[in-house]
C-alpha cells in the first residue's frame, strides 16, 4: 500500500472513529501533512481518493468535509387518486426477519441489543420487586394492570404532554398487543385503516390478521400529509387512522406539534378513532421529548400505545394501551386474548422507574444511536451506488435508506443474508409493495468492525449481487 | 344452648375438620355417647337435629352418615332441535367477577389462591434463571418460545398420552391466549363453532370478541354428546369444536378416553379441527393423570392447549398451544397480537420444573382441592335447600352447584356480591343464558371458618334473599 493509501486509510479510521462525524470540516492539508509528518501532495493524493471512494466532498475556497449520502428529499404529495384501500399479505417475509440465528448481523429487526439497555439495574429491580411483593409471580394482575406501573406511565406521559390519570392507562403485552387491541376496538372485518407510507409491517400484519384494508396516505417529511388524509376520508369511508407521530417507522419523520393539533382536530370533528403509536417518542436526540398527538386529544378520540420494549426490555412485554372512549371495549378484549399482562415484569419495571435511573439511561441510549446513526450514514456515502439517499432522524435508531431507483431491496435482503447480515426490505413497508428500492436498517446495536464490514459489504452487493438491472 | 345442641354442634365443627368426610358413618349413639360421655338421648336427639338441618342422614339398620347433596344426574340429551347456533354477550358481567375488592370472598373466578401454590420454589427458580441469564429480561423470545420450556411442556405431555416434539409447541399468554389463537387462526366472523353446554365464559367471550356463533351441544357426565355432536355436525356448518375433556369448566366432568378417541376420530373425519383446553387436566383427584384428546390425534387436527395458571402461577402468563395443522397461522397471530411471551417468566418455570418438585406440589394441591371440594359439598347439603344437587369431580377445583328450579343464580350473585361473597352465576357459561338456577363456586383456597361462613350464607340467602320466586 502507497503513502496516499495508508494516509486515506488512516483518516477513514478517524472519521468510523466519530473523531471527524458527517457534514464536519477535516484538517487543512497543510495541517494534515503537519500532523502526519507526510508531504502536501500525499495528504492531496489521499484526500482525492476519498472523495472519489465517496467518503469526502471538497466545498470550493472552503476545504474538505466528511461526506453524509443526501438526505431523503420531502417526499412528493402524491395525488389522491393513487390512494386505494387493498388487501393486506406482508407476514410471511416479516416472521422470517425475526428468526435470528448464531453470527447474524442482525440491522433488520428494530431491536434493541441488550448492551445498549440497563441489563443489571434492570435485574436489581426484578429483585427488589420480589422481595417486597413475594407472592408476584403466583397472582394475577387483571386488567387495567399494576397501579404502581400505570403510576410511573402517567408521570412519564406529562412529559409527552398528556395529562392521564394512571386509571385511564390499560397494561399490555408491549405495544404490538396494544395497537393489535386498539385497532380491534375501533374496527370491524372488512374495514378501511388508513395509515402512514411506508408504515412498519407489524401493524401491516395485525391489518392483515383482522381482514381490514389498508389505505397507505402519503407521507412528507413531516410526517402523514393532512391534505391527502382529508381527500382519502372524503373519498373512503375510513374507520380509524393509524400514525407514528413521532420517530415514525420506518421513515424516522417527526410530525410537527402544530400539524398533530390539526389531525387530532380533523378526525374529533369526523369521529374517527386515531390510533397512536408512540414507542420512539422517548428516543429524542435533542433534549426535549416531542409531544404525542394524544396532548391534543380532548374528547378521548386518541387511542395512545406506548411499550418500554424500544428502550428498557424487550423481553419484559410490557406495554400500555390509553383508550379513550373505547375503555369498556379495550378492557374486554383484553381479557379475551391475554386475560391480563404477566406480573412480575410489571412490578420490576415499576421498581425501576421509581429509582430515577431511566432520564440518565434515555440520555445515554439516545447519544449511542445519534452516533451510531451518524455513523452509518457516513458509511452508506462512502459504500453505496451515487443517487443514494437517506433519512434524518431526529429520534429512534432506524434509518430508512432510498437507493437509485433500478436497485431491488428485495434482491439485496435475500444476497445480504446469504452473507449473514439482515435488513428490511422496502416492500415489507407497504401493502402494495412499495418502496423495491429501499430498506430499513436498525442501528441500536454496539458499534464494532463487524457492523462496518456489514455496512461495506451492503454497498459492495448492491454492485456486485445482481441487487441493480443491468443496463 | 341445650346438651343435645351443643352436641350437635361439636360434631358439625368434626365435620368441618374432615373427621368425618361426606358418605362416612359417623359414631354409632352408643359410641358417641360413651365418647362424649352423655346420654344416649342427648346422642339420638343430637343426630335427628343434624338430621333435620341436612348435615346427616339415617340409613335404616345402618346408622347415621355424613350426607352429601345430591349429586347431579347425566343431563338428559336434548333433542337436536334446541341445538340452535346463536350470537354471544356475557362479557359484561364476566369482566366484573375478577374485580377483586378487598375482604371479598372469592369462589367465583377459577383462580387459584396463593397458598395453594409453590411461591417460594418459584421465588427461587426465578433467581436462578436471573443468574443464568443475565439478560433475560432484555431479550424478546420470538415464537415459538424458550427452548428449555417448551422441553419441559413436552415432557409432561407424555403423561397425557401426548408425544410432542418441542418444536410443535408455541408458548402463549396463559391458556386464554391460545385458545384465543386457537380459534383466530381455524375461524372467520360469523363461522359457527360448537361448544360444551355449559362452557367457560372465557371461550364464550373469545367467541364474542371474534364474531363468531357459538353452538351449544349437550353434555352428559361424560362430556360432550357425540350422538347430538354429530346430528349438529350434520345440520349446521360448524368450522370448529372446543373442548374441555379433563374436568370440564364448570360441570367437572370427564371424558372418558373411548369417547375422546370417538371424537378426534369422528372430526378428523370432517376435517373439523377440535380445540382442547386442557387446563384441568395435571389436577386429577386420583393417581393418574387422565388422556388428552389430543394423544389420539395422528393427523394434526387437534389444537392443543395448556396452561401453568391453573397449577403454578397465575401471573406468570405463560401457557401454550401445539397448534398441529395450523402452526404457520399460529406463530403469524401469535406474532400480530402479542409479538411473544415475556422472557423471564418462561425461564423461571423452566428452571423450576426441572428441579423436579412439580410432582410433589401437584399431589399436595390435588389433596387440598378435593378435600375443600368435600367439605363444600357437606356444607351445601346442610344449608341448601332440598333439591339442591352439585357436581363430583374427579378433578380440578370447580364445583357445579343446580339449586332448585325456583332459585336465580343472578339475583343470588347479587344478593351475595353485596354481603362480600362472590359466585359465578350459571347464565355466565351459556350463550343462551341457560343454567339460570346454577352457579359454580370454585375452592383453590385456603379453607377457613370464613369460607364455612360464607357458604352458610349464600345457603340463608337462597331462602331469604329473594333468590327464590315466591309461592
Amino acid at each position: 500500500m502507497s503513502l496516499y493509501e495508508q494516509l486515506a486509510e488512516r483518516l477513514k479510521t478517524h472519521i468510523r472513529q466519530g473523531l471527524y462525524t458527517p457534514g464536519q470540516k477535516v484538517p487543512s492539508v497543510r495541517r494534515y501533512s503537519t500532523q502526519q509528518q507526510a508531504s502536501a501532495a500525499s495528504v492531496v493524493a489521499a484526500y482525492r481518493l476519498l472523495e472519489a471512494q465517496g467518503w469526502l466532498e471538497a466545498k470550493p475556497q472552503s476545504g474538505y468535509y466528511v461526506r453524509r449520502p443526501d438526505s431523503l428529499p420531502p417526499q412528493a404529495t402524491q395525488t389522491c387518486d393513487e390512494v386505494v384501500p387493498c388487501q393486506v399479505s406482508v407476514s410471511g417475509l416479516a416472521v422470517r426477519l425475526y428468526h435470528q440465528r448464531d453470527g447474524l448481523i442482525t440491522l433488520g429487526a428494530a431491536v434493541p441489543h441488550a448492551d445498549l439497555l440497563p441489563v443489571r439495574d434492570l435485574r436489581e429491580a426484578t429483585h427488589r420487586a420480589m422481595r417486597r411483593a413475594p407472592d408476584a409471580g403466583s397472582r394475577y394482575s387483571f386488567p387495567p394492570g399494576e397501579k404502581s406501573l400505570r403510576l410511573q406511565i402517567a408521570r412519564r406521559a406529562a412529559e409527552a404532554g398528556c395529562a392521564l390519570d394512571p386509571e385511564d392507562i390499560q397494561v399490555t403485552c408491549g405495544a404490538q398487543e396494544a395497537v393489535h387491541l386498539a385497532l380491534r376496538a375501533t374496527t370491524r372485518p372488512g374495514d378501511v385503516v388508513a395509515i402512514e407510507s411506508p408504515a412498519y409491517f407489524g401493524t401491516l400484519q395485525a391489518i392483515e390478521s383482522m381482514g381490514l384494508q389498508a389505505l397507505e396516505v402519503p407521507c412528507d417529511g413531516d410526517g402523514i400529509s393532512l391534505e391527502a388524509l382529508a381527500l382519502a376520508l372524503e373519498r373512503w369511508p375510513v374507520k380509524a387512522v393509524l400514525v407514528v407521530a413521532n420517530f415514525s417507522n420506518p421513515s424516522g419523520s417527526l410530525m410537527p406539534d402544530a400539524r398533530k393539533r390539526e389531525l387530532v382536530k380533523m378526525l374529533a370533528a369526523r369521529e374517527i378513532p386515531l390510533i397512536e403509536d408512540d414507542v420512539y417518542g422517548e428516543l429524542a436526540h435533542a433534549r426535549a421529548r416531542p409531544h404525542a398527538a394524544k396532548a391534543y386529544d380532548s374528547t378521548g378520540n386518541v387511542l395512545y400505545c406506548g411499550s418500554f420494549s424500544k428502550t428498557l426490555a424487550p423481553g419484559a412485554r410490557v406495554g400500555w394501551l390509553v383508550p379513550g372512549r373505547w375503555g369498556q371495549a379495550v378492557s374486554m378484549l383484553k381479557y379475551v386474548s391475554s386475560m391480563a399482562t404477566a406480573t412480575l415484569p410489571q412490578l420490576a419495571l415499576a421498581e425501576y422507574l421509581a429509582s430515577g435511573r431511566y432520564e440518565r439511561h434515555l440520555a445515554r441510549m439516545c447519544r449511542t444511536v445519534e452516533s451510531n446513526l451518524l455513523r452509518a450514514q457516513t458509511l452508506i456515502a462512502g459504500h453505496f451506488p451515487h443517487g443514494t439517499r437517506v433519512s434524518r432522524p431526529q429520534g429512534g435508531f432506524l434509518l430508512w435508506v432510498q437507493m437509485p431507483p433500478d436497485c431491488d431491496a428485495m434482491a439485496l435482503y435475500q444476497a445480504a443474508i446469504n452473507e449473514g447480515i439482515s435488513i428490511s426490505p422496502g416492500p415489507l413497508f407497504s401493502p402494495q409493495e412499495k418502496f423495491r428500492n429501499c430498506f430499513r436498517l436498525s442501528v441500536a446495536l454496539p458499534w464494532d468492525g463487524r457492523v462496518e464490514q456489514a455496512l461495506a459489504r451492503l454497498g459492495a452487493l448492491v454492485e456486485h449481487g445482481k441487487v441493480r438491472s443491468p443496463g
